[in-house]
């Protein structure tokens, strides 16, 4: 079991990671991040530093973003996780997640695992797109050699022929990498199938895989953000698919951490 | 909605097709129709002609095979699913089985898919290892188009490059088909993963992304069989995922066609 | 070495298999099968059995474009290879074409393997899009165990993840299926890339690679054609590919099946 | 064209980089650059930083590593290209090697790819296993974006279903990289097959497809490599290749850089 900040992950909870692609500005980090605590979300999640694939793509807020992360986890109680994309970012996301992601684009980046294994926080490491389970699970086994236990695994979709889909998910990781290692698993829906209107169904085929926990993209206004809008939830969305995925971990003996179900959404005043 | 000899597929009820990769003999057939039979599983499935890949592998018993299937249908009161492997066979298969299947290496015979079509018998039709949905979809119209509309979809898994399970269950696929066709989809675990281990984790997860049934491959005597042992329930097990799989289609609103749960498994004594 | 009706596969020359994709009409494949005489191909290709994913789309001439394949023949001297597509077509192909084609959607029917072996015509037998090297190796099993030692193996491309091309052109299958078999060995870049300007670069790498032969789709008039018309070459350009083959063969030792360089392409005069 | 040190990428000649995986030790890495040398290579290749997948595997002898590699341009005249694996490690490359390289597993290492560029030298790109064509140039426009021309992409397989070989080599991305960009590319048989023997033929094809050099493992003694020496030419088998390079390199207008073939190797006195 992993502790993130009072979160369990590999108990007998699954748990909620949810939050934006990216953190954009303080009122839609602050907003969504309210509105994944009402649905019963129980870590944020939220890119302050993101790929830039050409120079006039957007980079994430970078410093700015990590801050806005921390505001909301004020505002909301959530502890947050945030990928560090190179060995000298880790320090600064250090000082404000509760988690580190080392996202798919990374698995093999190995002064990377070290970085963020040597941080001492609990590493979320995502799947790389063309990564065996076998290779996932040596990168893992990099972290843990720095003497950090705390690793979640997250299958997120592999690369395949099917383009109707943005990537394959592979369900069957799941009972897979369980099989072969302690470590908590989690899913990231969003990811695995780039459409947002397939994500409650492969969340609950998830949850029925015996994933621990999902990570999912939720926005407060997905046809406004800056990536992965496509593949967002609004909070609507959100709770109709929280609310549906608590059945289905019944179903499998584990309990959905949704405990907010009567939770009053209260107006964001403070937001500007 | 298909009815196979009564059963029904893409109703409310989760369709549990299952039976031996292959018919070995009289024996065997009865012997794991009954226990499929009284776990409660609804169509039974067997192969008669099977894929030779060497002349020395076993290519089924042929006629043999059908004419014990029919056996086993009798005893059993359950229909039967069987493979036609070319045009020359479908009207044998059609004379013997409620179901004709197409197997993955066929989902581009276009002459079988037209025979088959023509039989007018419902049809499951398996989706192929390198073919994409949209191609899937493609070789269902084939069908379609022969004035048959009693086609049943299978997802059995995708080559990738993955190589810790045989192949890539791609679990999206069900709400993509669903999403592009009304016809029923199913989902074969022991295909998809290679691991009988596997199956009870990815048939829950087939069945909370919403599929309509299973194929499953089931075997009285799993370390016997002549082909795909190491995929195959036995009875025990089949009848404890059965027990599981209920819950999970209760959570997503779907009922599992297991009545017989106080079905005492009468002896065989017919069975030399 | 595979002898096709006087046209040696497998020994020093490489030998040049052309001609469209099917076979529409009588000009089409006479002029057609003119060019390619004139530009130095051996062995003409055409289909007259097509592929139908869907009952509006060109299934091809049958029987009358085995006729008219015939009749090339008679018109150049080529030798013929054409496509059956399924057990049933096995007969009517054999009385027409020189060698017999499996195409890759039926590289697993093993049906199909059994009847175009005992046909005693040499066998043309092309990869599945998603068949490994092993497999297709298993697959020409099928036909040398009928007792026809006459298979040519064709690699044309593999399905995988990258979309630039239409599939992926995996050359290295050429040292890898010598390394296995005696069997001869061409190349279709045609199908392999997709695209007509990428053929020759390919065409090229193939016979560098050590392939025996190419399969190459020439159009009189590709923008016409009722497939395969972006892959296909039109005669002049197959003519300069033919020209810059030669040293690439004689670069590696082989020797390009291309003397009728001043051949006089003579009108045809008995086209309507 | 790109200019390493006097070495022209992109220019009439074909360019061989060569070398050891990994820099090991003063003889080996004195041994081979010298039968590299003297066998026509014009840049020489080797790592000094390794990935790392266990604790216990080779890491490399990192700065040390370096260093010899400076020792061996010293000693035969050949520019050295060699790997960051880390933003980190950018400056300490940058002061030994000629030319910098990106590995397969980092192409997608946005802080790295920007950190070699603006080192300023020479930058040797290589394809994801998992990456698509059109990403891979996305990545190669990163290290562009910051004012750096020199940018040689180099083609080493992508990973698919097929196991006989370690990689599918991707050929056919030769000649659609020059279609969509001016930049040279070159090819990696080695890590493209896996298998010393298949490196011959996988060159030739590439220099036929068009390649602009190639990049070849060598290693004076295979058997003994810590690393890759299944795939690892022995100097006398890579002098064989290079013979056999040049009337391929010619049958395409092109020059193959081996103009040392009455060069004497030179007993290396100096090496302990």
């Amino acid at each position: 079991v992993v502790d993130v900040d009072g979160v369990q992950i590999g108990g007998r909870d699954v748990v909620m990671i949810a939050g934006p692609c990216a953190v954009e500005n303080r009122s839609q980090i602050l907003e969504t991040a309210q509105a994944v605590k009402s649905c019963g979300g129980t870590i944020l999640r939220g890119g302050a530093f993101k790929p830039r694939t050409s120079p006039y793509s957007f980079r994430g807020l970078e410093v700015a973003g990590l801050e806005l992360l921390a505001l909301a986890r004020e505002e909301t109680g959530l502890p947050v996780v945030t990928e560090a994309m190179d060995t000298m970012q880790v320090d600064a996301v250090s000082c404000y997640a509760d988690m580190l992601q080392v996202g798919s684009r990374n698995m093999h980046n190995y002064a990377l695992l070290e970085a963020v294994g040597e941080a001492g926080k609990p590493v979320l490491l995502k799947r790389g797109i063309g990564a065996t389970i076998e290779e996932f699970l040596e990168s893992a086994q990099c972290i843990l050699d720095t003497g950090n236990p705390n690793v979640v695994l997250c299958e997120r979709g592999m690369r395949t022929f099917e383009t109707a889909t943005r990537n394959t998910l592979d369900l069957a990781a799941v009972p897979m990498l369980k099989h072969h290692t302690r470590l908590p698993v989690v899913v990231d829906p969003s990811h695995g199938t780039g459409h947002w209107w397939m994500v409650p169904a492969m969340a609950k085929a998830a949850i029925a895989a015996g994933a621990d926990g999902l990570l999912v993209e939720v926005h407060n206004c997905p046809e406004d953000a800056l990536s992965d809008g496509t593949q967002s939830l609004r909070p609507e969305k959100f709770r109709t698919m929280m609310n549906d995925l608590r059945a289905v971990a019944e179903a499998v003996g584990r309990r959905c951490s949704t405990a907010d179900t009567d939770h009053v959404v209260r107006p964001l005043m403070a937001v500007g």
